[in-house]
């Protein structure tokens, strides 16, 4: 399995929703504008990606819930464009290009991500766009990312990061902010997939590990770059956790413990597997995929 | 019927759900603290109260749809957050209070919005939450709050407003500004009483009719309000509009135009609900009480 045309494709698909669903002409055009130059500034589609195959993993065709899966991006750019803000991390600069609030101004900044996470609950609740989704299994879906994406889960973790900067790092907060902030929604992306497809618990316990540990490694992974990658490479200021202080694991663990966590956690994801065999090797590819990339 | 007490025997309703859902304490705290200080800041409950009504109408009990209708209320306040920051309307004060950001900070009142915005999509996922309503017309529900949330709806009409202050009036652009920033979250207000019920669709026009008339009359008289209404009765700065230029309602037609056109409104929906007989009181005396609210 060639593993970069695998994720290639499946970028593909969503892209193509997107492209197809904002199509038609919306008002005021600054709005659609706003959202789709965030949507659009070169995101790798991780968490759709983990959807798709998780769902091929339990035996559906990914292409029946290619609506559903972007959803996960949706909400993934709206955290994106608020975590950016000057009220937030004030970043001018994101995968490369200018935060959303530096082009389009703080107040369509906040509106454009209040759109994005609105829309991608219409999305979800548009039985119409899957004829192999039932309703119930869809309001499943809805409610799995619902709860990983607010109050439980992601804007918990970035409160915490936030009130975390400056602070002594301690393992139990680092370990609460990074299963919150992207842990939770990652996990979820994986969980969509069985719950979409009516899997039995035996599959969707076996995905959830998997998820949880690549949610995990996934922001170790993001720590490290931060101090390993450099700026071009990786589209965003490198150094600009320490800067501001952020808890981080190579803060808290040193560089060289914190890669031997990424590469024990992806262990654990694979072996989560077990109870799968060829037809979960896309999840196992991404695994290992997600411990070698540079940005 | 005492309009004034089924209207407080309601909002007790919604505010006793409020109370039990957010009682479990999270983690961290300042978040739920700033998601409570808005949400029991004054509001009226307006919203859940039409969606009550209008379950009521179709011949439900509105006991059995509160957790449902009371989300219309935490979207409501996650965009009065949101409107009030810096960036946005810049406001101080809301019903009597200094607002969100003032107390908590931007960065939490931005949070605070975002996860009151997504748990009302984790409560609208939650079938469990009654056992009346039936997943395909909780989905319903749902993708109609979602439309008249987002990029179709209230966000569009708040983008919309900023985008025409300082600017000259005119009928079109008005009209787009309060169908979709109020309008579009009133309408749903009353249509999620028939879908959750899954009325008839003469029901389902005949309140949709009524919730378009409402919507309008509301944000009219609220332009009134804004004029006639002194600061300390309304609780938020009169003639804060006038200061900021936004495009109303008074400015276009004068204020005797205006008185007009909302007492022709409020007969229009009442006018509305000639199909249903005594049932629909309560919407009846809700488009009357509306006209003579003063704040």
């Amino acid at each position: 399995m060639d593993i970069k045309s695998y994720l290639k494709d499946k970028q593909g698909l969503v892209d193509a929703f997107f492209k197809t669903y904002f199509s038609r002409q919306q008002h005021p055009p600054v709005l659609q504008e706003a959202m789709l130059y965030s949507l659009f500034a070169g995101g790798k589609r991780i968490r759709p990606i983990l959807a798709l195959a998780a769902y091929e993993t339990c035996g559906g065709n990914p292409r029946d819930i290619v609506p559903y899966a972007s959803t996960l991006e949706l909400i993934h750019t709206y955290s994106l464009i608020h975590d950016d803000l000057p009220a937030m991390d004030n970043d001018d600069l994101r995968r490369g290009k200018p935060t959303n609030h530096k082009i389009y101004g703080e107040a369509i900044a906040i509106l454009a991500g209040d759109a994005l996470l609105t829309e991608a609950f219409s999305i979800l609740s548009d039985a119409t766009l899957s004829s192999k989704v039932s309703v119930a299994h869809l309001m499943g879906a809805l409610r799995e990312i619902a709860l990983a994406s607010g109050l439980d889960g992601m804007v918990a973790g970035q409160v915490q990061d936030m009130l975390s900067e400056n602070r002594e790092p301690d393992g139990e907060t680092l370990q609460f902010i990074h299963s919150h902030k992207t842990g939770a929604l990652l996990r979820a992306s994986v969980r969509i997939g069985p719950i979409l497809y009516g899997s039995s618990q035996t599959s969707l316990d076996a995905l959830t590990a998997y998820g949880d540990n690549i949610g995990l490694a996934f922001q170790v992974i993001d720590d490290i770059l931060d101090i390993e990658g450099d700026t071009e490479e990786m589209g965003k200021t490198a150094g600009s956790d320490e800067k501001i202080n952020k808890m981080t694991y190579p803060r808290l663990y040193g560089l060289k413990r914190s890669k031997e966590i990424a590469r024990n956690l992806v262990a654990d994801a694979k072996a989560a597997l077990s109870v799968f065999s060829s037809e979960a090797d896309s999840l196992r590819e991404i695994a290992d995929y997600l411990l070698t990339r540079r940005n």
